[in-house]
């Protein structure tokens, strides 16, 4: 039995980190649609230039329509305690949006990945975070994007750290960082 | 047996990826020497400015002379399909420079992609493909930049997908990401 | 036995890879804490601007009293041949700052590298030393941080060459690269 009651296989919290173009959401979809039950879409990023749009219709022709979605930029904690159930698996995609989201919405960080935290230790069914790792290539030019990779690598230290499973995914292919059993 | 009918250790496909001075080359180069038979360098790189030319001359010195060189920075499916053979093996010098000229030739990167994993399947020796993570870091500015690091993505995950073998290098040291015996 | 005559766990050369706020110091100080002994921090930062100064005052207030500190931003091989113990582990914070500091002092790369590689190699006591993996991202566009990453890169290849254990840290997670038991 994995977490929450459901029959499925996923524990109830696991990150999926990677590079851009890694397949991370695709592998996070598989360890979604392989749990059974019903997928749940929980999509942070809002189509504000052409560039995302043309992202989030790959994405969701990738998924099919078996998928719910539901679109939430910024209240992740309070979507997730509502959109997690016993019979859902959650793909929640991706954490660097929704702290970019964050940014955007002059929120403060320390105090919104606490609650994001609190949340997941709360979920009655199995979720699945995916989230962009940044912090690996030369110190940026800016402030702030060294601001926003020092506050991402940070929530990606407080999330794999309630996390029963973390999983790195480079060219497709999944790393088994933490696993919990 | 080793495909292709060698004598030799390596499987038909090794997909080696890692970042700038990583020892993904040199480990390549250990691969393939180790294999027995013919080497094979084939090289993607146009000695087109002084820091490009330091290091090809570079890498050309440490292999030394028993290695066969072959230039080619565009036509990589119909050079693999020529220079393999039962009795050598090839290592190919690296994709994310093809990649890049092929940005420079305005060839489009999708049926290329589709050309070289084609030609993958079909070699008649071992194939070992270095390649450069380039996705790790924070979202580049330009969206030339943002292009290339999400084409560079999806040539992993397809040369990955067909590779027996995928090698992540970091510091010098291999980290097997797939290995199909 | 560890190296050196010490009852600690520790080999006599760490190596800990990580990316920004990947949790690499965090890994390092638990790894030297856990070794028993006076665990002494040899810090290669100079608190030049607030930002470097907030994150010497963060990391020195998660250290504790415990801890010797020791400041030096360029004679790294002299400092670790007078500070390494057998009764003592110490932790280098961090190799790309020092390279960085090298840089400011217009002092010769590789030979830096070859004597911090030999005083490695005559230590009395463990050392860890922790560096930021900067070599993952997109190719800079401006030539000092390319060849920035390509002397950390190689300085990494170097340090690990040497090192009886080398540990990848993502998302606080560690990954063993090399063991040498």
């Amino acid at each position: 039995m994995g977490a929450g009651g459901t029959a499925g296989s996923l524990p109830r919290v696991t990150l999926v980190l990677g590079g851009a173009r890694s397949g991370k959401s695709a592998h996070a979809e598989g360890l979604v649609e392989g749990n059974g039950g019903r997928p749940v879409y929980l999509a942070t990023a809002a189509a504000g230039d052409a560039e995302m749009a043309e992202r989030i219709a790959h994405h969701r022709a990738r998924r099919g329509p078996r998928w719910q979605t539901v679109e939430e930029p910024l209240e992740l904690a309070e979507t997730l305690s509502r959109v997690t159930a016993p019979d859902a698996a959650v793909l929640v995609d991706c954490l660097t949006l929704w702290l970019s989201n964050l940014y955007g919405a002059d929120r403060g960080v320390v105090d919104e990945t606490n609650r994001l935290t609190h949340a997941l230790e709360q979920v009655t069914g199995p979720v699945v975070l995916v989230s962009n790792e940044v912090g690996l290539g030369i110190v940026p030019d800016n402030a702030l994007a060294r601001r926003f990779r020092d506050d991402a690598g940070r929530l990606h230290q407080a999330v794999a750290e309630i996390a029963d499973r973390v999983v790195f995914v480079a060219a497709g292919l999944p790393l088994t960082l933490k696993s919990v059993s």
